[in-house]
């Protein structure tokens, strides 16, 4: 199956562990569980989640709801703002499932009621201070308004508000993490007793590491699927978990400055990046190779920088000595949502390949 | 045609002129030309060089060889030190066209000649300084050495020395830019005289700005096809010389701080950035909207920061009051090759779909 490098390999084992344990923290806590499969865009993997108690699934396009209704999956939220242009597709996909659909101001309400064919379930968007999209939690009085424009809609039913902290993001530690999510779980479930409607939360970092969920509803973190290194250092995750990683040639060596030329880029990995102490920007973590899928990080062997099909490795003193030009290294994606994307498949460590939506034509 | 949004919208006349120019540079200086088509990966874009004088291509990979060599193209550069684990398709494609792959060391000229069922040229990648790939321009005493493996070799025909300065990219004025090329192709000329071999050189800022090229035999730029915003911070072109747009839905306004949020994130237009004078990151730069293609720059207007699929833009006062939930904003992309080759394709002004190698099946 393997007729091309870079690819991304997945550790099916490792994603069915992942989902495992996220259905069954939702379910012990008596939370429907709607996971985003934005991370992972498969049928595949979608049907790994079917064993669980699933409520539906979140989504973060039409396509991609499109997508995912094609496998016969009947209940879903397309997890952004409503956008009026795409009417006719909402029309077409509303009238066959359950779709649920963001709204963030009164004026996308009424369009999106005007030219409604078939009835849409709406979350009504609340922006924790994540400052990306939505009524800010404290504004009740653009909140109440909101609420009233669904509620006099004809063809529109509320359900809930749905929340999204992407500012998890920032946190550096597990221990700032956790605090940080109880005091939005906390908000939004102040928010609840208030409005008396089912809240909808998300972000992997803050379902990670949190136990207590408070007030909320619904679950629909999506990156735990896979993990990826950024989230190790958050402290969402330990590096085992994560279960994607780029299998990349190397083309040459410098030994001058224990650097390796990769063939893996910008057009393979994407330009996320963390921050190394010193303050500049790595790619990708390198990992142990193993003949299975991989190992351990291996210390001071980062991706440390990438134009569009060349990465430049930087190594230790033994990592650099231990590798020659036609080996494969394995590297962490920094952000497995954007990799996966960019690769368009997987392939797993049996060499069975996996659709992702963004598969290429040729 | 339109049927989704975001789209990436190219302006056929701004790109034919843009090829038409570097294609009148290359023959008034005596040059060869062979353009990198890693920028548009576009079969109907190539076709447009045809009626210039080509020398032949320049690609990133095998796979963007093979896909160029399907459509007529007979003399391809693969500027990309050669991979071992690739002889197969190298084998393959050689036997039918005039195939050239770089070489960076004795060891890989080794295991190419002993694999190849068909002669090969190959380039002497030089390193100018740029420290990604390639013997340094100093470093005589390597060169010589690989020369003398790559004469020795059977199936091998050196053609020259190949030599990318990427480092052109740090520059941030035009009077900088020039200081810097001529700087390079003086070092690359005495390279030449020194061992009277043919030199292909090409980054896109050297060569929009350089009017004599010294020694220089081959040039071989790719994102002057369509160029892109940060190659007008670098002071290579124009923004009216930019070719392609992002078309982006606008989906909420967020009066409180003058922000739009819009269809259009990290998938769309890739993470790479510029940064703004109070060094905060912005990954595109708003212009006014124009029926027929899009306008100038609009001040204080630009793409302040993306997730996967949103995208929050910062605006002027003006741009914020005229602009609505629903109308569709254009956005010129920092970097062109990234964003074209998520994208996948390109719809013309005229509304005519342009394909892309890494054109998505659904």
């Amino acid at each position: 199956m393997i007729n091309s490098y870079p690819f991304l390999q997945l550790d099916e084992v490792k994603v069915r562990n992942n989902i495992k344990k996220m259905a069954a923290k939702a379910s012990g806590s008596g939370i429907k569980f709607r996971p985003h499969f934005k991370t992972h865009q498969s049928l595949e993997i979608g049907n790994w989640f079917r064993e669980f108690p699933i409520d539906g699934i979140t989504v973060s396009s039409l396509k991609m709801a499109k997508y995912f209704a094609s496998d016969g999956w009947k209940s879903i939220t397309v997890a952004f703002p409503f956008n009026i242009l795409e009417i006719d597709e909402l029309n077409e996909l509303a009238s066959g499932i359950d779709l649920r659909v963001l709204v963030v101001d009164s004026r996308s309400v009424k369009e999106l009621d005007q030219s409604l064919t078939a009835d849409v379930s709406v979350y009504i968007e609340i922006d924790p201070g994540y400052r990306r999209s939505g009524i800010h939690l404290n504004d009740t009085e653009q909140i109440d308004k909101l609420i009233s424009a669904v509620n006099n809609a004809e063809k529109l039913t509320l359900h809930g508000f749905y929340s999204h902290a992407g500012h998890s993001y920032k946190c550096r530690s597990t221990s700032d993490l956790i605090e940080f999510s109880k005091s939005i779980t906390d908000s939004l479930s102040m928010l609840k007793n208030k409005y008396d409607l089912p809240i909808c939360f998300g972000d992997t970092p803050s379902c990670s590491v949190l136990k207590n969920f408070g007030g909320i509803d619904e679950l629909s973190p999506g990156n735990f699927v896979f993990y990826d290194w950024i989230q190790t250092q958050i402290g969402s995750c330990d590096p085992e978990d994560i279960a994607i990683a780029m299998k990349c040639p190397v083309v040459a060596k410098y030994p001058s400055r224990n650097e390796l030329l990769i063939h893996g880029g910008a057009v393979h990995f994407s330009k996320d990046y963390d921050l190394l102490k010193n303050r500049e920007a790595y790619f990708g973590q390198v990992v142990e190779n193993s003949v299975a899928n991989w190992g351990k990080p291996v210390r001071e062997c980062y991706l440390k920088s990438i134009s569009q099909e060349h990465g430049i490795v930087k190594c230790s003193d033994d990592f650099f000595n231990d590798t020659e030009t036609g080996d494969i290294i394995t590297i962490l994606p920094i952000h497995s949502c954007l990799t996966a994307d960019l690769m368009g498949s997987y392939l797993t460590t049996d060499n069975v390949k996996i659709t992702h939506l963004s598969e290429k034509r040729i």
